[in-house]
């Protein structure tokens, strides 16, 4: 079983992934999901869902066919992680 | 109280308003995200919360400071009904 990066929990059977990203203000939640989106685009992989608000986004991240996330979500999520990583609040 | 437009459920008290909408791929979804986002910038209006994957989105919006939404949000509301008039699903 794949372990989730740093800051991701896994939730549920099969699990899926599941990370909150908090933010400042608004511009700075639709600057992340913008490049979450161009990053989806650019693997061909996107989140299961993405719950948002004006200073908050979670993700969930599956596996595919509704197996458990493995070698592709980890590079995924990792590089969700260093979107992030500039922008997430402490 | 204002009456949600079309397609729109009243829920809570305050209540806010709530809609599904559903498309047929992904890329339609996040046309549809986009639209809403530049919407938002243009009213300086944003959505309380939205949660979406794949094929659908759900909205939510509420009115200033927890009242009830009035007649900015239904303005908003109609426009993203205009967004999606053409992208939804029967």
């Amino acid at each position: 079983m794949t372990t989730p990066p740093e800051g991701w929990e896994a939730r549920g059977r099969p699990p899926s992934w599941f990370r909150r990203f908090t933010f400042a203000k608004y511009a700075e939640t639709r600057d992340f999901l913008d490049a979450v989106a161009a990053l989806s685009e650019e693997l061909g992989l996107h989140p299961q869902n993405i719950n948002f608000a004006a200073t908050h986004a979670n993700i969930t991240i599956e596996g595919p066919e509704r197996q458990a996330p493995g070698a592709a979500e980890l590079a995924f999520a990792l590089r969700i992680n260093a979107l992030a990583a500039s922008r997430v609040l402490p």
